[in-house]
């Protein structure tokens, strides 16, 4: 076993050359077998074996650095520098993370989750390193997926103009999470298939050679430079940008990629390293279903089937169907998707309905102006997209959607705690960035009939909305309780005195069993479903401060800004003295783990937030 | 006078073709008459006079519609389209938008304010004609400096797989607001000086054709698409992307150009049509001062100079100021800003330290990321941006500087009420989108001393933390008041009992004319300048509310997530149970108008705030 012997970092660089193929055999073995266990990213890691192993021959770590994007592909480097133990305990409560992190480790230069930040930061460390008079190499590693971000090509168009070494290994795999798209993807692979090229180029030198005044004019191709490189070069967009192209090089031979990353560190100036690699490599499930094995559940090495089935519907499920049959009754609804048909749910839709589909790549900004664009036409837009990733698009929804009060739909996944991918991945800033917004309305489904009913509400709202759900198993509670959806009005589930329990979305589930816990112990509950974050229910706030002692806001949001809040301030803006307890996320990051552990962790699990409600109420 | 002729929209389709010279002339001179009275965006709009010209001769508006990215060089689109009587109240409180506008305007297409949106926008609309199976023209004209904003390429990645006409104008004068820079620049300047390529192209052409197989090879060179392409056709980038190239035309000529688009109309796909212009053409000061003659106050047409020198300083100068001065004691300070060394005042911490100065073009997004990097490399970085326009870099404080809890200072500008740029421009988000941010710290002068001091408090901080300040005059009042600042600590300048106002920033002053009205009332009342928004000073709060009957909260942001929630938090979580009033900037967008009248017109004016007081105060 190689393997054995890679116990601490730079320990590959003992391995012989001719080991290499079987290093990487055996890596690719571990890694298929540690995620078949834990699940993990698995399609990404198992592409970029050979280009990290040849990054770890090439550099000096961690006095180099590489920065990877996205970085789920960095389980090889986590393997190569003394991590191989934690692998155990991938994604998992106080387990090692699957991505990089500063804090794990100091081979982990920066650290990365969403997509197209590497050269970005890359170029950070670089200006340090030069203006700190060190000397070492500096690479980025980004996917063709990434590199459809708006902000990696901020970054290019930034590396281009400084005079000093950078490395960008364009780890080109024509994917992202699903098939890649656009025009950079189609300028990628014309490069993939430029090959005639060379062959042309010294037709016409040939030819010329042999004419009047031929080699003058050879020599007169040759000078203007430009030109030269359209003949000769592929990649001329970088190099007219002034970034030194190198490539497409193959990125599952370990040889070729040292020698070239050798000839990049040589030169002066930010320098591009094309590296074709193929997603999945070595596994041959994971190779016919790159998106499946994106992010993979634990699987059956043998066939590739998920260990643990999924038998009951998600939220991601529900929302699938529901734009299906809304989409077949409305010709005006469009959807758009920022590179996530399969994991938003609307490959379906796309199915249906090509032409009012839209991926438009890693481009969360254009995505949201871009339905802007469609509802300022007449369209009803719908944008599906995770929680965190929404954030990209900030200014777009403030900027491009609400200020002209345009009828975009937002159709927020992963909101709330998503588990295992941490602290980056967590979606729940939502409610605090979009209710700061002038003219967005937000609401949240107590269960899968309620995101059904939600949807139908907004596609014909007229105004920017945003129905947000959670990660995860869709509740099958509270069937009965499906009044229609009323704007801006909470729906009463359970009517007492005592205690009033306002809860958003996924914490009526939650606010269910702390009612039960609270009937115990003697006391007396209403239970709301809030239904509405923004605008909140006025009159249904008013009337349990009449009834009840104690209100309870209940959410998946940090505080600041969040649902309670706003509830907290009609009360003092309108003098309502009843007291206040207001349940959220801590305002901090939340690291990876069981959603269920990393409830209990912050105190917004059902134990914990009956234990508070006892303790403070008065 | 042929501008008499226009008065209704499509007008300018009767004048004559030969005098097209003299009626761009006479727009040239109408707008410095006019902006030399009222302010606004002077140079992008010289620059803009014939393009606007070809675009209205060329299209049938409204039908056919144009976007304007950031909007700011529309003048002459408001002229041509009956808006002539609005430049006397333009950028006035209910006055003419210095921006397109939907509800000002149905020739208006889409609002834009922020860089690099049209395409997105465009796009939008170009798909929503489709579906509709309408037929129209598109057009979204984009400058070069636009063009470095990432989301704008997002928006060519997504236009270049779409088979159906959308035509994009380049509007390129080498500039954004003040230079442009970067890769992209360079490789737009390649292209402005290939008339070369053509030349070569031909005489390789007549040279092959001369020899034996040189038919067959010129034969060849137009099979193989791409390689002919890269021989004759600059902009090769974007062809290569799927987008059909044509140009660089010269902006300024009026048939070229009207020649051109009809061309473009033809072409079936995304088609790029690239315009050279000059930034302030036909005014010799803004010719010679584009920077200054970007958005400019009211100044005489004869010499160029501003008709009220500005005597007193701006927030603005002292940041300035400051910086060189942090510069020179520290080494590790760098500086970085989008776009805008005039705009944030550091044009001159540019001038003596070229090498820790980063101009980033327009891209906040990787600004932001690169200042991460930056600091992840041992160094101070500060980055010196409006409020408005850090908006679109929300998610890269949260998940790039944030997480890692990097020592990123944000100096921001602008914040608060911005006056006669509207909606699109005020700061009034930043307390809210920041503070839901863990990890990120948030502080606020009372005047040009207090900048000073927390600037110098924030570079040796070492966690992320923003210094937001306002547009226009530094407040030199309350100088004695220059306690050291102290994380969290709130600054208590007079402690008297009944009311006790704490006040964010810009509203302390506001706050002190507060006082004195209410003094003259009979009531007694403490002045708090808050300093730190967050984390807020509970223990001031405490202190107040055990001497005060009613606490006042009072900032320039609007309510949801701010400063006020903040207070009326603690005091909740606390059972504290005075009284609260928070006066915010209401939770709705504020248009353009004179600072002071907005204030008066939302209520966050010393009298509306003595009044709300005096009603509500129990």
């Amino acid at each position: 076993m190689l393997l054995e012997k890679i116990e601490n970092p730079n320990d590959i660089k003992k391995i012989k050359k001719e080991d290499y193929g079987a290093l990487a055999e055996e890596i690719r073995q571990f890694l298929i077998e540690k995620i078949s266990v834990t699940g993990g990213h698995l399609g990404s890691n198992l592409g970029a074996v050979e280009l990290t192993m040849a990054l770890h021959l090439s550099l000096d770590l961690p006095d180099d650095k590489v920065i990877w994007d996205v970085g789920h592909q960095s389980y090889t480097h986590k393997l190569l520098t003394g991590r191989k133990d934690g692998f155990d305990c991938l994604r998992q409560f106080h387990g090692m993370s699957g991505f990089p992190k500063r804090k794990e480790s100091k081979f982990d230069a920066f650290d990365t989750g969403h997509s197209s930040t590497s050269i970005s930061a890359g170029l950070g460390l670089v200006k340090a390193r030069d203006l700190k008079g060190e000397k070492s190499t500096i690479v980025s590693v980004i996917g063709d997926g990434s590199l459809t971000g708006g902000m990696a090509y901020e970054a290019l168009n930034n590396a281009a103009k400084q005079e000093t070494n950078f490395i960008i290994v364009l780890n080109d795999n024509n994917m992202s999470i699903s098939e890649n798209v656009g025009g950079v993807s189609k300028y990628l692979n014309n490069i993939r298939t430029t090959s005639g090229y060379l062959d042309l180029k010294e037709g016409i030198y040939n030819a010329l050679k042999g004419t009047p005044g031929g080699d003058n004019m050879v020599t007169k191709i040759r000078r203007a430079k430009s030109s030269v490189k359209q003949l000769v070069i592929p990649g001329m967009f970088f190099e007219d940008m002034g970034i030194t192209y190198l490539g497409p090089i193959d990125g599952h031979n370990i040889t070729a990629m040292t020698k070239v990353l050798r000839e990049a560190k040589r030169v002066k100036g930010a320098v591009l390293v094309h590296v074709l690699t193929q997603k999945g490599k070595g596994y041959g499930p994971a190779e016919r279903h790159p998106a499946r094995f994106h992010g993979a559940e634990p699987f059956d090495i043998e066939t590739g089937i998920p260990s643990h089935p999924r038998t009951v519907a998600n939220y991601t499920d529900i929302f699938s169907t529901v734009m299906c049959k809304l989409g077949q009754r409305d010709e005006d609804i469009v959807a758009i998707t920022a590179a996530m048909p399969d994991g938003t749910g609307l490959k379906r839709f796309r199915n249906m309905y090509p032409d009012r589909f839209f991926d438009v790549g890693i481009a969360e900004e254009h995505a949201v102006t871009f339905a802007a664009g469609l509802a300022a036409g007449g369209l009803k837009p719908i944008v599906a997209v995770y929680s965190s990733f929404l954030q990209r698009a900030y200014d777009q929804i403030l900027h491009d959607v609400c200020i002209q009060n345009l009828p975009v739909v937002f159709a927020i996944d992963r909101a709330g705690l998503v588990g295992s991918d941490g602290e980056t991945h967590q979606g729940i800033f939502d409610l605090t960035y979009l209710s700061g917004i002038p003219n967005m309305h937000i609401c949240a489904p107590k269960n899968k009939w309620e995101l059904s009913d939600m949807l139908k509400f907004a596609v014909n709202f007229g105004a920017p909305i945003a129905v947000r759900y959670p990660r995860g198993t869709a509740y099958a509670g509270l069937r009965d309780f499906r009044a229609p959806i009323e704007l801006g009005r909470a729906e009463w589930i359970y009517r007492e005195w005592e205690i009033a329990l306002f809860a958003v979305g996924s914490m009526v589930r939650t606010a269910e069993i702390v009612r039960d816990r609270l009937k115990q112990e003697g006391y007396s509950v209403s239970l709301i479903n809030a239904r509405f974050v923004k605008p909140i229910d006025e009159e249904s706030v008013l009337e349990a401060c009449r009834d009840h002692r104690v209100i309870v806001t209940m959410e998946e949001n940090v505080k600041s800004g969040g649902y309670g809040e706003k509830v907290l301030d009609y009360m003092n803006a309108n003098g309502l003295q009843n007291q206040c307890i207001n349940i959220t996320i801590p305002d901090a990051y939340v690291e990876h783990g069981n959603v269920e552990l990393l409830k209990q962790e912050i105190g917004i699990d059902a134990e914990s937030i009956v234990r508070r409600i006892l303790e403070e109420s008065r």
